[in-house]
């Protein structure tokens, strides 16, 4: 059974990590899309869809060693919910189930006919990207004990806190 | 070191899988773009973003069991040759060598200041994608032998022969 | 002499139908556009082009049987204000009247050389689709009396109260 | 029951015109795609959708008077045909049955689980829209005969065949 | 040695002019891009790029005479910030330096290896278009005193100022 | 009195600078647009529209030191031939009369109220752009002659012989 969870990983965090590895105990293979693949240097989507995938990827590697079941697509947006779930499904592998606590999400896959499990299981309010965001851009550094160490190493190596400090001064001015 | 390498992948086929291997036994991890992930059911790019990807992967699963060093990407196509470059670069993680044989593409990546290798290994005339869609549409048995055997399933289970061949049928009529 | 009117018609209520049909009154023809085709499934824009031109060809049809004189057509948005008159144009067949109260739609027409006349004689503030939508999402039942019957009866077929409780709970989270 | 038919009507002949009657009196309503609506001034594409839209309505007013059950839609074209289906579906009302002699668009249509017809009764040779572009660009007359009055009449109007005649001499120089 | 400035100049006022010819100063050739060119009749960007390129041309023409140093190019957005500095890259003539006080402008062209220049020397608070923008919606006069005479005379010649009140009353309602 | 030209200007050659000289000679002022500016990198668009600005300038600087009086615009193509006018319309300054042979153009903008006038000076056969293309694709040196030198120096500072080469084998194989 193959499975999927859509997210945009701005940036990926431990409450992600632990998502996609209780995932990866339920399915054969378990997709991971990259939504919103096109966006970047913004405020809310501070990270390209190349690091967004490093992040995943090193993340897993380390948690795991071999990735294989492991399937990573970026998927850019379209603008028209009505048209998001055909856009989805030609882009990715086949999958049997969607993994989502997005409400609109779930319609829309339900309403094409798939199976929709919720994901109860991480605390979203400490694990939230926004909030780490939130804490890279006021100069705070606890934003690094809720991400795995293989997102932090990515995020120093761009100088991720001075892009996202930049880019959210030029949305206030 | 990172690689890289572009395709349409129209289907995947034996020259591309020993390309793959080639390159994985000279790079740390690999690059495999899918270009033009949006096009499908056209004569010339017959199967999905999601399709390819699978043959891809399932025939890398066979060889390889462990895939975790192959980084398979769709990309869309942008129209616009000057801004390709920018477009991928940001879309995949990043890489350090671009292996490819195609003259514009080459010219590009090394204005970009890449490196690029050409990859004269695999007889372009026997293992060709198109070689392999005009068998498919004239009805004939033998492209069987020229793709890897996870790939000649999917196709199967997609029933890809007729697709192909109404696609090609549509765009004379 | 024919006459234009255009709207989102999130829903198609009883203040855009005494609208029609005053209009109907006046003109031989009416174009009635259903602007922003592409959007649906969203907190303002919750049902989809198709549901609309059914929402207003079945509320026509109950009233006038024959509904020959109106010329339907979905319509999608341009970002580029510019653009927009041009877009329109090439569009819908010839009209002589735009009939609107928006000041920029009757601005971009006045431009390009159209008669504008507004239309003063529905009640904004019971008939706005924004007050229904609200209704809607909140859970009150009055919204069914501001809208035709025939509008009433789709939106329960689509369970469209559910869809549009879904879309905003989405778009708050 | 709706039946659905799609074309781009570059221009509406008679062999549409008969189709359409012949649809009409298997079906309750008829839904009349203008494809490829953003398409106008090109030698395959002469006419705007305001313009078609026009030819087919004159066209069965005079045959039929009242057209209630006509429900005509200009459609843009998507590039991706993995997205085409999903776009149409909720663009225009719901439909029971496609009419089409395309292969792609009954493959297309089949997959997404929609009953497809096909409509043997027009003969394409004499009723093609392309025969009667060929004929309006070489200064031949007898284009007249092969389209309903109304539809002859409108590009009178517009000075079609000068167009034509222009669009065509720009594509080849 | 070639500079270059981004703007929307919407409008373009004294504050824009001073820092042009202080540039004029300083390089050989001064290229000034009109941004968001496909933006107009909207409260934030009320004018066309024609009518902004005007703007700048005749007020640089009546206080220089000869502009030839001067290359105004109108550009397009792109919403994707990571391909920006390829899209303006390819727009315009080589430059050699940037002046923006914008960080994130700064930053991006910083990345892509160019040489940034902040431009400390004209007030932000007075000569801001914002604050223009707002004058004239709020039908004060003295936004004349804020703007080179060429530009006013434009405004005048196309009403400009009931187009931007027109405009943001839509926006508004 | 202001004109304008189009063109795609691949490359700027004698026949377009003897037009524009010629032009000039006519009008006040003379608004150049950059056709396709979008494209560049392919077998018959090898040059980036910033390019052939630069192209443009030169050639003109060099003949005729002050060009105050012509107002370059690069334009990107919109494929919708019934909105081309418009999009023009609201990317350049205003404009009187278009200078153009190109039947499409003359019959859009006449459409559109503008007067057009034919421009039969400059020799077609030897200067044209798909010539010099082929010149230099083919390695002959003739190409030369046929542009200002100001053409030619850009040519050959980025290269661009081995440009188009590469871009027109790339297209073959």
């Amino acid at each position: 059974m193959r499975g999927m969870i859509v997210g945009r990983f701005q940036p990926f965090h431990k409450g992600h990590l632990s998502a996609v590895k209780y995932m990866l105990s339920e399915v054969d293979d378990l997709i991971v899309i990259i939504a919103a693949s096109q966006q970047s240097h913004q405020k809310d989507n501070p990270f390209t869809a190349g690091e967004r995938y490093d992040m995943i990827r090193h993340s897993l590697v380390d948690e795991l060693k071999d990735i294989t079941r492991v399937i990573i697509v970026p998927a850019n947006d379209v603008k028209d919910n009505g048209l998001w779930v055909a856009h989805i499904t030609r882009l990715v592998p086949k999958f049997d189930v969607v993994y989502t606590n997005n409400p609109l999400t779930e319609y829309l896959f339900k309403q094409a006919g798939k199976e929709v499990i919720n994901t109860p299981f991480y605390e979203r309010k400490e694990y939230s990207a926004n909030h780490i965001r939130e804490l890279m851009i006021s100069g705070k550094k606890n934003w690094r004990q809720l991400i795995p160490k293989a997102v932090a190493k990515i995020i120093d190596e761009i100088d991720g806190v001075t892009r996202i400090q930049t880019v959210s001064s030029s949305d206030k001015s």
